[in-house]
Order: C-alpha cells, then structure tokens, then sequence
C-alpha cells in the first residue's frame, strides 16, 4: 500500500467522505486532493472547502458541473429515450461519468497517481467511477475505501472519528435520514431503511423533491417546451440552458406531484435492489421527446431507436459511458436527431404529465394523407391491396403448404 | 368479379357494414355470412341478428368471444410487457387475429370462398385482417369494399341506402360522433374529426371510458393483483377469469381517470397518424406485470425480454400474430414466466397507477444480499474488485494504445 | 398515361431495354433519355449510344461509375461485414441506389418527370430501383414495363422487334445464355434455366468469373491487403484506388477458384428463389476485414456490430439505402472504424481464401497479457475470481430458491 | 481452507491435473473424486483410472459422454447456425457445461462440498466451468488451483512431481507440444506458441485433425446429409446417431482438408487471445443446417434467428449455458425447427464444402411462383406496385418535407 502518493477523493464533505480523507492519509500515507462538485444535488459545495482543510487536505478542487452535466450527458441520453428496465431513469448512472471524468483530469493536473470514491462494494457506482477511471487513464489505481476497511457500521466510523478527531457534527441532515441518498439535477434516490421490504410502501416524509400527487394543485399547469435537434432549448417560448431547462422543469415537476418512482431493479453486480427515485424533470422530457420525436422522425429510425435503447440504457446503468459500444450508440442516435425540433404542449396534473400538443415545421405527419375525409388521391387507397398481398405471400405459401400459425 | 359464391362478413350491424352487406350481394350476387362477435366493446351485438335477417342473410353468426379475447390474445401480449412505440398498448391491433381467425372458421364451415371487412384502405386494420386470413386460408378470395367502390362520403353512403331501403336508423350513436372509434375490452379508440390537427387537444367529452383526472376521487383506491405464471388470477384476493380480472380493471382505472393517451403512430402502411385511446385496465396491467417480473425475473431474462419487446410489439401491430416470428417471440416470453407469480400492490388517484409494493414466493430479491446493513458475509465485497478489473480490462488496453473514450 | 412528357430510363444497350424504349415512346408518346453505366459489368457501355440513337433517343447517358460505386457503397457496405441470410453478399443490391440515385439526377438535369427500369414484377430489383426514386424525388413517376406490358415471352418480345424493327443482332451472347444475369464490379449472379430446381447442382460452364477450384492452380497464393480505418488501400503494398483493389482481388479469387455461391434466398416480395454467385474479391474482403477487426477492434462494439449487421444487410437486400435507418446504421458501423488499419496475410488456394496472419499498429492484442508464459504481473489471475462470483451471483441466488436450470 | 471435505475434480490424466489431484490433498486436506469423461478428445480415458489409484483416489469416474455431448449440446446449438465473432464454432465453449454438470452431479452423488478443475485464471473455461457449478449447485465451493498456487511455470511442476513422487512419464505426447491444446468430438484447439504472434502463420504440422488442402485428394467427395426437425439423422441415407454423424463428418472433412480456422477472438475475461482450431465436421453441418433452412424456414423466422444469433453466441462462449437468457433463446430457436427437414448435398473438396443441391418435403420454395417462365397467374406482378408505393411512402412523405437522404 505504500506505492500510492496522491490520491484524487470525489469528496461530498459528508460524514463518510472526511473519514475516507483521514483513512486514506492513515492508510496509505499520501496526499490527498479532494474533489467536490455542484451538479445539482441541493447542498452547498462550498462548505466543503473548509472541511477539506481542516482535514489537512491542500488541493481542493470546488466546481459547478451543472451546465456540463445536463448538456453532455443528460441530454444526449433523453435523445434515445432512455429508460432501464421499463421504468428507471438513470438519473445516479449518468453523473457518474462525469465525476469520474473530473477525477482522472484532477490527477493528470495534480500529478496524482490514484483516485478514490465512496461507494459500496455492492453497489453499482463503484463499478460507474472505476470503469470511467480505467477507460480514461489506463494506469491509474483505484482506492476503493468501504471494499477494503473493516469501518462497516455506524459505530465502527463514529468510533474512527473520535479517535481521530473529526467533528462530528460533519454528520448532515441526510446522514441522519434512515435512507442512503444520491442527487443531481437530474433525480433523487433513496434506498435502505424500510425499502429492504419490496411490499413496504414508502413513507411520505421520504420523498424530498415533490409533493404527493394529493397534495398537488387541483388545477392543471400547462406547459409548452420547444425542441431542436433534439434538445429542449425553451419553456413557454423563454430560451433557456440546459440545466436551466431541467432546474425549471424538476419545479414545475415537484409542484405537481410528478417524477416519483418505486422500483426493484436488478444491478450490475447481480442482485435485486429496490429503490425510490423522485425525477420530475426528467419524467416530462422522456414524454415530451417522444411526443416531438412521432411527429417528426421516420418509422424506421424511431423503430431501431426503440431495438437499441435497452442496450444504450444497459450500458450506461453498467458504467460503460466512456467506451467504444456508447460512442457507436450515440453515433446513431444523433444521427436522427436533424430534424427533431418543434413545440410539445403538456399537462401536468397531480402526478400524471400527460402530452396534449405538439407541432413542427418538420412535421411528417401529412393531413392530406391521413384525413378520414376525401383525400384528393393524395394516397390510393388501391396500393394497399398489392402491399398486402405481397406481404402476405411468404404466408400463404406456407399455408399452402400445410403449415399450421394457430 | 362473378367467382365469388359465399362470403363471410365481419358484421357490426352498424350503418356502414350493413351497406356492405347489401354492396357484397349486388357486386358479387353471391349469398352473404355475417359474423358479429362480442368482444367487449360495450354495445349489444345481439341486434345484429334482426339487421342481418332483414338484409337477407341466412348465415347468421352471433359470438361471445370476450374469454377467449383476453385468455388467448390479451393475456400472451401483456406476458411481454408490450407497448408500440413507447406509448400505445395495441388496443385495437391485438383484436384482429382473434376475428381473422373466426372469419376463416366460419368460411370453412359454410363452404364461403371469401372474407370481407369494413375497414378503409389507409388504415392498419386491413392490413391485420387480411394477413390473418390468408396465413389461415391461403387460397381465400378477400374483398376490401373500402378499396373497391367509390362510397367515399357520407352522402354517396346515404343515397346508396335509400336506394336500397336500408334504414338509416341503422345509424347508431357511435356513427354521428366526430370521432372513427374501436372498442374492444382492452381499449376504446378515437380518431378523425379535430384530432387530425396534432396541436389541437382533445375535448373531454370525447372521452368514454375514463372520468378525467379532475373529476376522479380525491382519495386514492389501493389494489392488489395476484399473478400465476404471468398472468393476473385475482384482484384483492378474489379469483376471477381473464376477461373478468380486464372488465374489473377498466371499471377500477376509468374511475380513476386512468388509461388516456393522446399519440401521433407510424402505421403500417406508411403514414403516421394521431389517435387518442383509453386503456384503464391495460394500463394497470402493464405497470403490474413490470412490478412483478422485477421481484422474480432473472436480469438478463428480463433484458433480452426489453430487446425483443418491440419486435414482437411490431408483429402485433402490423398484423403479424398469425406468423412464425410471433410463435417465435411468443416461444422466447413464455418461457420466462414459470415463476413470475406473487402479488402487487397498486395505488390508483387521479390519472396515476402507482406501484407501492410487491411480494412473492418465487422473490430473487435477497435481502440479506442487498441490505446496506451487515450483511453477516452472505456477499463478499472484495469480489468486486476482480468484476471490475476484468470488464475493465478491455477499456485499459485500448487506453494503453492511446485510444481516446471522450 | 398521357402525362409522362420525358422519362430517364436505365438502358443496358440489350435487347430487353431495348424494346423498352421503344415501348415508352409509343405508350406514353413521351421522349426517352437512356442512361447506361459501366459499373464493373465486363461489358462495353459506349456501343449503347448508336443503339439508342438508332431507337431514336436525343439524350443519351454513357458514365463510367466504378469508382463511386465500390468508394461509396461497396466500401462502407464491407465495414459492416454484410451478409445477408448468412450467405449472400448483395452483389447485385449494391448497385441499385447509386443506378437509382443517378437515374433521378439525370432527371432532374433533363426535365424529366418519369423513370423506367428493366427490371421484372417478381424481383427484388424493381424494389430497390423504385424505393431509391421515390426517397430521392418523392413525385416522380415510375414505368416499370414488365408489370404492365404484355411481352411476358420472348416470343412476344421478339415479334414486337419485327413489328418496330429493332434489330435482332441486339440480342447479345448474353441474352443467349440459359440464365437471368447481372453483374457488376462486386459479382455476376444467375438465375432460372435449370437453378430453378434447387436440387439441381450448377452446370461448370455457367460459371463465367471464376475457374474451378479444381482448375485452380496447385500452389497457394499469398496475398496481403493493408487496412486504413476500415477499407483497403492497397494490396502487396500498393497503394490503389477502391475500384482498382476490387478489380484486382476479383483476378486473384477467381483464378484461385473463390467467390462461388449456390443458395436458396428469401425475396423481400415474399418468394424464395434460387441463386448462384460469383463473388472472387467480395469473398476475399470479407474474410480479410473480420481479420483487421480481430486485431483492431473492442469487443462490445465488434459484438454490437455483429447483432446489428442482420439489420442492415435486410436494410440494404431490401432497397432501403436511401433511408434514415440506413444513415442510422451507418454512423454506428463508421464511428467504430477509426482504429481498423493494419494488414491481413491471406492464402488464396482452389476455393479458399484463409486468414493467416495480420498485423497493426493499432492491434489490441496484448501480447503481455495473453501469453501462457509468465505475464510479470501484467493480469492478476486472482481479478478471475471476483469476476465469476459477481457474474454467477444472480444465478446463485435463483439456484438458491430452487429454480432450474437444467 | 479446512472446511473443504470431498472435491470433485475434473480429470483429465495428464501431468496438470494429476499434480492438482496430489495439491488438492495436500493443500485442503481432503479426499479427491476423479472425474474423467470421453467426449471425443481422441484420447483413451481409461488409463485415467490407474493414474488416479495411484494418487490415492477412492472414488474414480470415468464415462464415455460423446453421445449425451452431441445430442443435447452440439445439435441445439447448431440449430442457431451458432458461430461467434463471425468465426469461431464454439468446439471448447459447447463441451463446458455438460462437464460442469457432471462435476455437480457426481459432487451430490459423493457427498462432495466442492469442485475444481484445471483451467487457468486467464481464459474462458474456469469462467464456463463455474459459472455452471454455480447455476446447478448455489452452495459449490470452487477450487481453481491454477488461480491459487504458486506452480506457474513448467519448471515449478516438474519440482513438485520430484517432490511428491508424481511419475513425469504422466507427461504425455500432448504435453510437449509446444501448443496448448483441446479437443472434444467437435474440434481440437491450439493455442499459445508461435501464435501468440498474430503475425505468424501457423505451422503445418500443428494440425492434427486434418490434411492440408494441398494434400486433400484431387477428387472431390460428394456427400448428402438428412435432416430431421433441424438436425442431422443419416448421412448418405445411412441413419445414424448424432455423435456418430459428427465422427463420420469430422472423417469425411479432415480427410479433405476442411475446418481449419485461424483467428483473433475476444475473451470473456477482457483480453484477445490468437487461436486455430479444427472442426471439420461442424463445418459441414453449419453449411447444410443453413442450406436445409434456406429451403424450409419462413424468412422472417430465419432473419430473427439471424439477430438473435450473435446473442446466443456470446451466452454460450460466456459461460452461461445454465441460464434463463439461454434457455429462452433455445425456446425461440426450437420453435422454428419444426420442419426444417430435408436432404443437402454437399461437395468436399480440398478446404471447401460446398453446398450444391437441397430437397424437402417441406420446402417453400414455390417453383412456379418464382419461374422466370409464364407463371400462369401465380403471383400478379401488378402487386408489386402498390407493395412498392406503400413501403416508399413514408420516405416520400419526408422527401416532399424536404428531408434529404443522400
């Protein structure tokens, strides 16, 4: 253990974290830089700073993701679609990559020869940071602090703080929650606690970034989100960033009682874990890009997008951001992206975001065409027949064949 | 033109199938079969009879298909968690291979060489007819008076039933709606009228089956779905029959405001077009069976299951039930569902179905594996080190080589 | 048919094409405007010329297309390794959007508002040709004689010379062939006479590209091809152009007996049909890539490649290169080829052509880590154990509460 | 390492293995039960039974598998025209789980608490080995000797025989190829050497199963294969069992020069590895299983079987033979084997089989549908056209939008 010198920490500030500061000093006798990152989480980032030094810590690297975060990441992964397993929306997976970007960066800037992170053994975000880690800096070792230590209880680190005097009242809010937690922009999670039990329903008080649908407005909210290429880039015709895109849309979200999720998913590491997830943002821009997307793209592209999605999800849910499968995914999402602009109108409506408009100038939905009126011979209807015979033929000849279909 | 003998007709007893009946005899002079099946789409289909009678038909076929609807069609189709599209729960799609199949059953029984249906010729429901009824009966003759005569209005449709002492009263409430509707126990659809304008909302009082979100109770309604091997058995307790678990589902979700979808679809035949549906039961279901594969689906079941999804979706919609691809897909889904067996727990409010719980015999969740407390060895975490070193591996040779992931 | 005022009509200068345009002018009393192409077919494209302006044609089309065709779509069809049906490597599929494609430019130069191909009612060719035009130019019209005509016999045929004088000396050694054939750079294929009992094997002196294997020399011939992102640049270390590397790998295989093909393939107008092939280069470079990509290439994306591969080659059989999805496609497979550079050894030896040895700066191969000699540490065989444990523990589990698997 | 009682190794006779048997005894200090099976290795098995007694070995297992291997290993997977990385026939992959499943049932038979084998930490058997004992027996605990000890180089072997009395003549002539090898009755592997540099070709006389084609005799041998439901039954009309068809063809192929393979392929465990391998008679069988499906299987069956191919191609070079993903894949892959019967006729000659006829009873091949000749009204070619104008016209639609597709 004596072979690392200086060891990158994504640093959160919490209770865990300033413990892995010391232990990582203890253990390893290194340097540690600490790295600590607003990527919408709700918490402070600066306080931080002072922790960090008060643990002896040097380098301190405090920054603001936010924009970052939501344009590279979360909004190329809406551009597929993306859900996991029917129902997740990935919103721990996609920041992960980025975090592990920064800490590979920090050490090629501060000459560190290591990075360490504190997630679980069981977990999948180990697996996200360190993937990211190994794709990005190929020699890098990776300090895993809760797979090595024997620190495995509340008691055990309370009783490390002591004897190394870490203030305890490091000890957050969150900490003191009966949840493990994990937010950005994009979602909230929560797991543990009474949600070991998958019949157990979850707590009200649990739930942080939205009223219950309950408690919502009796009215509904409308809004109108204007696309390009894609991307979400106005609400009610107001330009907006990215991430001011999703800040605003997590409130509209939240206020109406949207985005809560409770699910038991399978993870990387091969077990069953349930989990609650709060994304209200998020929910609406799935069903807003769909919406915009059966206006203006092709059949055929949205009929491959919906084949490689479950693939595209399952490699960012396994960490796989930063490899040469999610480049060639993404490659042939953007590729039908072009023409994916045009306004959605939604309702929101305790609980529910439902899609109720939307409108393009590349448009290629073709009233002419579809009309149940007189059609000007815009379609002949007398193709259909040929279509269908042909269709058909591969079909009756098995038939008359002998071949039995029912 | 003068080939055709006998020839089963898929018989609404509605104005426009009646005109039908009379066009077939006239057109082809041959005798006519009508066939009127129940299949849960809320209007009595007893009355046909005596319309049918009075046009001088002699073959009268009057069938309550309900059970076999959803045991057969409903029941396999929802094993797979389908949905076309993102969005549309196949309502009317996964009707047509079930009367396809009557259709060519009757033919065979009453020696008729043809088939005939009212559906247009833009539209996906001749597509779905016509493929079933020739992989059943290769060698049938199929008339599609849609894409043969030129009634192609209102009017020329009311002239010809003056012409011919067809009673206009024939003309039921359903015909003087705005909207072209399908009604099946699945779901009710609607399209045409101010619809066919993807911008425009659509007005309440189109809506039939579902009160709206505002006027559903204030208080939630909890529900508990018991599954066998994939498919519901009982709701809160109670055993009940397929088609009996859909109609209690679709009284339960349309109280509830749930099961409204407002879409723009990619037809078969090439044109996209915008149709809003009311699903409550299918709604519930879908969000059940995910519920209650993700406590006793293996993970790579359940993800080659998302994979396939819109393929077999894509063979539904377009007609394909009655093929080799849909025994093969159909082959795939079953299966993995021996053990998806359990209960969930469901809350519906306001437009919502929100899963709160499930539980089962056959659970992979493993609670002693996944707690974030102690978990007294039953996983090892250091296992986790070599499960990332080697998926890594791949990622760090080529980094080595100098190949750039960002 | 009296609105087509010019047509563009893909003339071979043979017999069949020939009576087309005469057909044309006298059907649809419009001009016609011939275009012929030397794609690679072996025969000379100039004579075309005074047999179209013998038929009367003003504006005559005579290009030589090699390049473009094996640089712009024989190239980036061979990044994918495309096989269709596990078999057949689109010879003839290739080759209809660039015809397509240039019919409609051609067109749109001239004033057309029509075009006209050869090609039969049962064929996938007609498909392709049509799909290419619409896509291209979406209300241009279509004359495909062989579905409206009634010369279905070459009796017909040639007493419609008689009546209009077209000289019989048309008919080429070719059309005097017992087969159907086409050909270009990338093959020559035969069907009908006697291919159309499966069961029938080739006559020897069908084949025209190729000796036989047991023609072929006794001694083996080596080659080497060199690799730059994906596509051939040079063999034996010369450098050439796509077209001329093509060339030359067909006088390698052919005279080494390689490229022959006898299958039974699916139409996309839903027959099988039976088909034979010689295909000398296409055969080589198909082996060849697989090999660079061996080297080059990660794992996830050849995979990915690979299940998408079946996707793309129906794309293509089917006539939907100039689609979205086919664009969709393509950025995928041409996002991983950056790194496939390198040379492929390839022994050539009466009817096979076998990898055997290939080399890259960019190679993947670790030789430090794959060899069964002492490695120094490069790969910690124990990371193996981890690895396993974490993959089998959903499986465990199930094991654990009785399911099967056996 | 006390808590080990009885392990059940996986014997082969050989030096490795028998050094295993006597670390096993010493390391774990617990009995041994030797487990040596014929599956057509070409090696006599029962000389493993002395070699064991003299290690002290009480409970001996020596069974002749090769017919069980082929039946329910071998033929299911050639059903999927199985072939990874578009190369490699899966000979190693395929023999893994039928021997992890007799070490788990011989372990239950003999009270054992354990299994182990002899494969190293760097390849992908111990990954299929114990990824099977794992499915089969939750509970195994797993012994990799290779992955624990210390004996990582020939020199420390020879030291531990002399040490522990081993006799060296153990060292068969296998062992002092400079290759590593295995075989089972579908092929024989070679690995390490000289191949390690994918640059060198490999040496003649490495090959053992088959003549060079330049040795091949100058005559071609014509053979027919039978199928039945998918899989072969007689060969030359003479029935016979699968194992014995596999015998016959690997003569017939190796006696002509068939099956040599020499590739680059991508290991489970994350690094590529230089293989050849012989397999002769697979070769063969996956010519006709294509051939005779050509012939009998609708083509939307065989093109999903395409898609879905490389997937069951990776589960089972991965190792997951004994898992729900494969056993769902065999489910959709046996569902269209049906009537894939029939005769194909095959040449050999000199390296290649060639497929040059096929016949069936269920062939769907429609002769006079697919003629070139006058169909007499089988197939109406004015079909086409409306097959035609419905496919294009979604991208109609977008070209008149404006969208480009070139």
């Amino acid at each position: 253990m004596s072979d690392v010198k200086k060891v990158v920490l994504a640093y959160s500030g919490g209770l865990d974290t300033s413990v892995i500061v010391k232990w990582l000093q203890e253990t390893y006798n290194c340097e540690v830089v600490t790295f600590t990152a607003d990527i919408g989480q709700g918490e402070e980032v600066e306080p931080a700073r002072a922790k960090a030094q008060a643990l002896g810590v040097k380098e301190i690297y405090i920054e603001d993701l936010r924009e970052e975060f939501v344009r590279d990441y979360v909004y190329p992964m809406f551009r597929a679609n993306t859900i996991y397993e029917g129902e997740y929306l990935l919103g721990t997976s996609i920041a992960r990559p980025l975090i592990a970007k920064r800490l590979i960066e920090i050490a090629n800037e501060t000459g560190a020869d290591a990075i360490s992170h504190g997630a679980t053994g069981k977990g999948n975000d180990q697996v996200r940071f360190e993937l990211g880690a190994y794709a990005l800096k190929p020699g890098v070792k990776v300090i895993a602090p809760w797979r090595e230590w024997d620190l495995n209880s509340r008691e055990k680190l309370m009783a490390y703080c002591d004897e190394h005097s870490i203030p305890v009242d490091f000890s957050s809010k969150k900490k003191k929650s009966p949840y493990s937690m994990d937010a950005n922009l994009l979602h909230i999670s929560y797991e543990g606690g009474i949600l070991e039990d998958p019949w157990a329903e979850a707590e009200e008080d649990m739930w942080r970034w939205s009223v219950s649908p309950e408690a919502a407005p009796d009215q509904p909210t409308y809004i109108e989100l204007t696309y390009e290429k894609g991307d979400i880039v106005a609400i009610d015709g107001q330009a907006m960033k990215p991430h001011e895109v999703l800040e605003a849309l997590n409130k509209l979200g939240g206020a109406n009682g949207i985005g809560r999720l409770d699910i038991v998913e399978n993870r990387y590491v091969g077990m069953k874990s349930r989990g609650c997830y709060e994304t209200p943002g998020g929910t609406i821009m799935l069903k807003a890009h769909r919406a915009i997307e059966s206006l203006t793209l092709d059949r055929e592209a949205a009929h491959l997008k919906d084949e490689l999605m479950p693939k595209y999800a399952k490699v960012i849910y396994n960490g796989y951001w930063w490899s040469p499968e999610r480049k060639m995914l993404q490659a042939a999402i953007d590729a039908t992206q072009d023409n994916v602009s045009g306004v959605v109108r939604i309702k929101l409506y305790k609980g529910s975001a439902t899609v109720v408009g939307r409108q393009s100038a590349e448009s290629l939905f073709d009233e002419s065409i579809a009309t149940f009126e007189d059609d000007a011979g815009a379609y002949d209807q007398k193709d259909a027949e040929g279509f269908i015979k042909l269709n058909a033929l591969r079909l009756r000849i098995a038939a008359g064949k002998g071949r039995k279909q029912d």
